[in-house]
C-alpha cells in the first residue's frame, strides 16, 4: 500500500467533522423544540433523535466511503451483532455517535483513523463550543477555538509537574453500565480518589473529580492540560481512537487496564497502544508531566498511573 | 432607600466581570508558564496563584465599592473568621473567588446582588469559553456567547417535560469537604442516582451524572436547559446568589435541604429563596419543566425534587 497522505486526510476529515457539527446543532435545536412543544407526546422527539442520529452517521460514513472507498470502518454499527472483527493492517476509520440530546454543551463528533492497527489520526469537534482538536501521529496535536489559529498542545509552553494525585484534576465517568458491580466499584473508587486519607483508607484527596460525559473530550482535555488524568472502563475503540492520537501527540501517555499496566510498565515499548489495548475497553491517559528530580518524563507518568491504579478497582465491562 | 436601577447595575457588573475575566485569562497563562518552567520549584507558581487571586478579588471589590460606596459585600473574606453576619435589607454584593489554576475550561467569575435579603441580580462569566449569563429578578435571564446576541433562557422555546430522574442529566460535585461522612454519603448517593434499580436498591438510573466543578456554572447550565437538576451541599451564598437569579428567571426552581423542602413544599411561597435557604449551604435547583397532564409547572419540579431527595442522603456541611 502506498504511503498515506495524512495531512490531506486530516483536511478532509476536519471539513467533514465541521459539517457533521452543523447537523448536530440543527438536530439539537429541532429535538429541543419538538420536546418542548410535545409535552405529553414523547414519540416525535424520540423519532427525531433517531433521525438525526442516523443522519449524522450517514453523512459521515457516506462522505468518508466516497472519498476513501478502500478504507474500512469500525463503529457501534459494525460491532452491534456481538461480532467484533479483528483489526487488519488496512486504514480503518473509527466513528463515534454523538450524544447530543440533552443540550449539555460538552458533546462532540470524534473521527479517528487506524493504520497497521495503530491510531494515527484524530479529529474531535465540539460544535456547541466550536472547539476543534486535531492530531497526526508524529506531527503534533492542536486546538482551534472558533476562528482562531491552531494552538499546539499542550497549551503550556512545557509540561507542568505533578507530584501526586493530591494535586490532580481527574476525569471519571459513571458510564452506561449501571449494574451493581460496576456502579459499586466506581462509587467506592471515586470516593477513595476524593477522600482525605486521614479519614478514608486509601484516600488520595485528589484536587477534584470531573465528569463531562464524553470520552473523546476527556482525552482532548488531558491533551490540552486542563485535566491531569482520565480513567475509563467500558468504552470502545471508536470512542477513544481520535483522543489517543491527540493526547499522545501532546506528550500524554495512554495504556490499558491494571493488568496491562503491570505487565508492560517495564517494557521499552510502554505507551504503545496495541490492538489489545485499543480493543481492551479499559483506558487510562495521563498528560505530559514535568518530571521530578531523578525521573524521566515517562517515569513521572508511570508514577501517577501506579498511584492511581493502587486506589481504584479493576472493573469488568459488560 | 430609593429604587435601585438594576439594569444600570447589571451593565456595570457585566463590564466588570469581563474585565475580571481578562485578568483570569492572563493569570491562567502566567501561572501555567511558571509551573512549566519551574519543574522542581513550586514556590513561584503558588505565589503567582495567590497574586492573581488577590488581584481579581481587589479589582472586583475596588470597582464595585467605588461605584456603589453604600453597598455591602459578602464573600469568602467576610465569613473567614468564623463570623457570619446576618443579611441586612441593604443592597449586598456577593463575589466568588474563581478557581482557575488548572486550565480546565469550566471556570467563571460570579457576581450577585442581594436586596432585602433576596437575590435580585446575577452575572456569571466564563472567560475561557466566553459565555456570559445575566439575570435580573422579574426581567428574565440571558446567555451571550462570544459576540453573539443575548439569548433568552432557557434556550428551548418552551420547557421540555421530565417524566422522572431516569431521563435526567444531573450535576453533582465532590466538593472540598473530604472527610469520611460527606464522601461516603456522596459516593453511595451518586451510586444510587446512577444505578439500575433492578440491581441497586433505590437505584434511579439517571440518564447521566456530570461534574463540571463550578456551582455558578451548574446553576447556569440548569437555567439554559443543558442540565435538568443540580444538587449541592457545602457552598456559600456568594457561590450561588448569581446562579439563583439566572436559574429562577429561566423558570427554574431553587430550594434548600431535605428538611426545608419537606417543610415548605405545600406553602404558597415555595420557591422563595429566603435568607435561611440562601445561607443554608444546601441547594437544589431544577430547570423549568413542561408539566405532565394534571400537574402544574411547579408541581412537576416538586415531583422531581421529591424523587431526588428520596434517593440521596442529607449531608451536614462542615
Amino acid at each position: 500500500m502506498a504511503e498515506l497522505d495524512l495531512p490531506s486526510i486530516l483536511e478532509f476529515t476536519v471539513a467533514l467533522a465541521r459539517k457533521a457539527g452543523d447537523l448536530i446543532l440543527a438536530g439539537s435545536e429541532a429535538i429541543q423544540n419538538v420536546e418542548a412543544s410535545n409535552v405529553n407526546e414523547k414519540k416525535n422527539s424520540v423519532d427525531l433523535v433517531t433521525e438525526y442520529d442516523v443522519r449524522v452517521e450517514e453523512l459521515v460514513s457516506k462522505e468518508l466511503s466516497t472519498k476513501y472507498p478502500t478504507f474500512k470502518f469500525i463503529g457501534e454499527e459494525s460491532y452491534s451483532a456481538g461480532h467484533r472483527p479483528p483489526l487488519t493492517d488496512e486504514p480503518t476509520f473509527c466513528t463515534e455517535r454523538p450524544n447530543f440530546v440533552h443540550g449539555f454543551p460538552y458533546v462532540c463528533i470524534s473521527l479517528g483513523l487506524i493504520v497497521n492497527k495503530r491510531p494515527v489520526l484524530g479529529v474531535i469537534y465540539n460544535p456547541f463550543l466550536n472547539h476543534l482538536y486535531t492530531g497526526i501521529k508524529g506531527r503534533g496535536s492542536f486546538l482551534t477555538r472558533a476562528n482562531g489559529q491552531p494552538l499546539k498542545l499542550p497549551l503550556t509552553a512545557s509540561p507542568k509537574p505533578l507530584p501526586s494525585l493530591s494535586q490532580a484534576l481527574i476525569a471519571v465517568e459513571w458510564g452506561s453500565d449501571r449494574a451493581e458491580k460496576p456502579i459499586s466499584a466506581k462509587s467506592s473508587s471515586f470516593g477513595r480518589l476524593a477522600g482525605d486519607p486521614a479519614h478514608i483508607p486509601g484516600g488520595k484527596m485528589a484536587h477534584s473529580l470531573r465528569s463531562v460525559g464524553s470520552a473523546a473530550l476527556n482525552f482532548a482535555l488531558v491533551a490540552q492540560g486542563g485535566l491531569d488524568l482520565y480513567w475509563e472502563v467500558g468504552c470502545w475503540p471508536w470512542d477513544v481512537c481520535a483522543g489517543i492520537v491527540i493526547a499522545e501527540e501532546a506528550g500524554g501517555v495512554v495504556t490499558g487496564s491494571h493488568e496491562v499496566f503491570a505487565a508492560t510498565k517495564s517494557d521499552p515499548s510502554f505507551g504503545d497502544v496495541t490492538e489489545d489495548i485499543l480493543k481492551g475497553r479499559k483506558y487510562i491517559v495521563v498528560r505530559a508531566i514535568g518530571p521530578s528530580e531523578g525521573e524521566t518524563a515517562q517515569g513521572a507518568q508511570k508514577r501517577i498511573i501506579e498511584e492511581f491504579y493502587s486506589s481504584v478497582e479493576d472493573i469488568e465491562p459488560n
